[in-house]
C-alpha cells in the first residue's frame, strides 16, 4: 500500500503558486488540480472513460447523497464506490456536512453531531464525525474529509467562533475514528468565517491535531470574490508547506487562477458541470450562453482555441439546436467541453508554474477575458 | 458518385430470410439491418462514435422534426445533416408523413398534401410530396422516403382504399420531384391497411412507378403481432427480389426476427432508445425493468451473455441506482446497451442466414425467451 504523501515540486518566484504531486493508493495527482464533482456516483452526463480522456485525475463523491441513496453499506457490499461507478482513479469524498447544514429547518445541530431529515423522503438520520468517517471509509474514499460545519455567510462573530471551535473538536473525533493503515488520507478543514484571527486559530488547531492535507472551507458561500481571496491570503500562509491545500467548492475559472496564485493546490466545484446543463459554456474568451439566437447559424466551434472532442466535431449551431430541443446530447457535449476547459486551464497553470511564469499566465488569462 | 444498389447475397433455404448488401454513396450496409432513430439530429443519449462502436451502419433522421427545428434550410446552409450531427455514415430520412398524420386535429389533408400546425408553437405549415422530397434532399439524406399517409388502425376499408390510391399518386409526384444524379435513393411505401388485396395493389402500383427500394408502411400501428406478420406475408412476395425491403417503425426483438424470417431487410424503431430512457432493458432472456427493487444489490451485469461496454463495466445495482436518481448517465448506459442488443441481434441473424441456419437461430431466440 503506497502511503499518502505530497511532494512540493516548485514554488513560483513572484506568486505563491505551487506545483506539486500527491501520491495516493490509487495513483498520482499533479497539482494544482481541479476535481470534477460526481455527486451521486456519477459525474453527471460523463462516462468515466471520457473523464480520463480529458485528463481528470481525481473526482469527488458526496457522502450525504450516497449515504441516503443507494446507501454506503450497499456500495460497500458491492465492492466500493470505485467499482460501483467504474472509476479506478482516486476519489475524494466530502464529509456530508455541507449538504446537511444547507438543509436549513430540516436539521438540528448539537455537540454530538447533526440530526436531519432526508430531502428525498423526510426520513430522520443522525450524522456524527464518527459516522461520516465510517461512511467515507466504507465508500472506499482515497481522501476522507473531516466532518465540520460550513458556516453560513453572513453569521455573527460569536456563532462563527463557537462553530469553528466545535468543528475543531469534531476534527479530533474524526482523526480518532479513522481506521489505521488502509492508505487513505484524512484532511482537516479550516473554518473561521470571514475573520482572519479565527481562520488562523482554526488552522493552528488543525495543525496541532495533524492531518494529511488541509482544506479551506466556508468560502464561496455568497461573499464577494475580493473577500474570498482575502480569506485565502490570511489562511494559506498558516498551513504547512509540505501538505496539500484544498479550497472547497471553488469556483469560476477566475477564482481558480487567483486561488493558485495564492498557493491553493486543489479545487472542486459543480460549476463546469451544472453550467453545462444550463447551456453556459466556458471559453478562453469568457462564458457564452449557447441558447442565444445569435448562435443558430454559427458554424464555428464553441472556442476556436479549444482542441476538445466537442470543438473538433460540432458547431455552435448544432449545440444550440440540441439545447433548444432539450436533448440529452446537449448535456453530454456541453459537460465534456466545460470539464475539458477546466482541466486544460489547470494543466496550463501547472506548466506556467513549472516555467516560473505564472504571473504572465495569470495576466494573459485575464487579458483574454478583458478583465484587465 | 457510387450509385445506389442492392446485392442479394443469399436466401435462407427454409425461411424467406435474406442476406444482402446495400451500396450507398456514403458506404455499404449489410442486411438485414436495424437503423437507430435520430429524430432531432441525434440518436438520443448516444455519441456518434459510440454508435459506430456498437456497429450502427445507418441511422434515421425525421423530416418533420428537423423541418420545424432547426429548419432544413439552416441545416443545408450548415453543410447538411451529416456534418451537422457528426455522422458520416448513411442516413435515411422519413418523409414527415407519419408525424404529420399523427397530429390528429392539428392537420388537414387534401389531394395537394397536408396543412398542419406545429406541435411546438402552433404555427401553420403545408407539407406536400414535392416539399418532403426537397427537405430530405436539402438535409442530405442518402435514402429518401416517399411522402405517404400512414393510415390509422382500424380504418374503414373505403378510407384505406382512397388513402392508398392518393399515396400512390403522391409517390409519382415524389419521383418526379427528385433531383437527378445526386446518388441518393428514393423508396416507395406500400400502404393498404390490413387488406391483402389493397396491399398487393399498392405494391404493384409502386413497382410500376419504379423505386430504389420498397417499404411496408402502416404496420405497428396498434394491430396484433399476428396480423402484422400476416400483412408482411401478403405484401413482401409482391415486391421485387432485387430491391431492399424496409418495414417501417418495427419493432420488438421478436418482431425483427419474425420480419427477417418473412424477407424483411431493413427495420427502424424508437423502442430500444425510448425503452432505455424508461429503464427497460433488452436481454437474451427477455426484457427487464431496471428500476425494480430486486436489482438494488445485484452485482451481475444486465446480461451475462452480452459483451457490450455497459455489461463489461457496470452492475445492475449501479444502473438501478442511476435510474432512481434520474441521472443522465442512466439514459446513456441504458441506450448503449439496448442499441448494442438490437445491433448484435441483427449481426447474429445475418450470420445465421449466411450459414443457412436461420430457422435454428429463430427457434433458439424464442426458446431463450421462453416463448416456445
Amino acid at each position: 500500500m503506497t502511503p499518502f504523501s505530497f511532494d512540493l515540486l516548485k514554488t513560483d518566484s513572484r506568486t505563491a503558486a505551487r506545483r506539486g504531486r500527491i501520491h495516493t493508493r490509487r495513483g498520482t495527482i499533479e497539482t494544482p488540480v481541479f476535481m470534477p464533482v460526481g455527486t451521486q456516483g456519477t459525474v453527471k452526463a460523463m462516462l468515466p472513460e471520457s473523464l480520463r480522456e480529458i485528463g481528470a485525475q481525481i473526482i469527488l463523491g458526496n457522502t450525504y447523497h450516497l449515504f441516503l441513496r443507494p446507501g454506503h453499506e450497499r456500495i460497500g457490499r458491492l465492492g466500493g464506490l470505485h467499482k460501483f461507478m467504474n472509476w479506478q482513479g482516486p476519489i475524494l469524498t466530502d464529509s456530508g456536512g455541507f449538504q446537511v447544514f444547507s438543509l436549513g429547518d430540516l436539521r438540528k445541530i448539537d455537540e454530538e453531531g447533526v440530526v436531519f431529515q432526508s430531502h428525498l423522503d423526510g426520513s430522520r438520520h443522525a450524522l456524527t464525525p464518527e459516522l461520516s468517517v465510517r461512511i467515507q471509509e466504507t465508500l472506499g474514499a482515497d481522501i476522507i474529509m473531516a466532518f465540520d460545519e460550513c458556516i453560513p455567510y453572513p453569521s455573527a462573530r460569536a456563532y462563527v467562533a463557537d462553530s469553528t471551535k466545535r468543528s475543531g473538536r469534531w476534527a479530533i473525533r474524526c482523526k480518532e475514528a479513522r481506521r489505521a493503515d488502509d492508505g487513505a488520507a484524512l484532511f482537516g478543514i479550516v473554518q473561521g468565517g470571514m475573520h482572519p484571527d479565527l481562520r488562523r486559530e482554526s488552522a493552528q488547531e488543525l495543525i496541532s491535531i495533524g492531518f494529511d492535507g488541509y482544506a479551506v472551507g466556508g468560502l464561496s458561500v455568497g461573499e464577494e470574490a475580493a473577500l474570498m481571496y482575502e480569506m485565502m491570503e490570511c489562511t494559506l500562509p498558516h498551513l504547512p508547506q509540505d501538505r496539500p491545500r484544498y479550497v472547497m467548492g471553488v469556483g469560476t475559472p477566475e477564482n481558480l487562477v487567483e486561488g493558485i496564485a495564492r498557493g491553493v493546490d486543489m479545487f472542486d466545484c459543480v460549476m463546469p458541470t451544472r453550467n453545462a446543463r444550463n447551456g453556459v459554456l466556458f471559453t478562453t474568451f469568457g462564458k457564452i450562453s449557447i441558447k442565444q439566437a445569435r448562435f443558430q447559424d454559427d458554424e464555428a466551434p464553441v472556442d476556436a482555441d479549444c482542441g476538445c472532442y466537442v470543438c473538433r466535431n460540432y458547431s455552435r449551431a448544432y449545440l444550440r439546436h440540441l439545447y433548444q430541443c432539450n436533448e440529452i446530447l446537449a448535456s453530454m457535449l456541453n459537460t465534456h467541453h466545460n470539464l475539458h476547459y477546466y482541466l486544460e486551464l489547470m494543466a496550463d497553470a501547472r506548466r506556467a508554474v513549472e516555467g516560473d511564469r505564472f504571473e504572465e499566465f495569470r495576466r494573459d488569462f485575464h487579458q483574454r477575458r478583458g478583465l484587465q
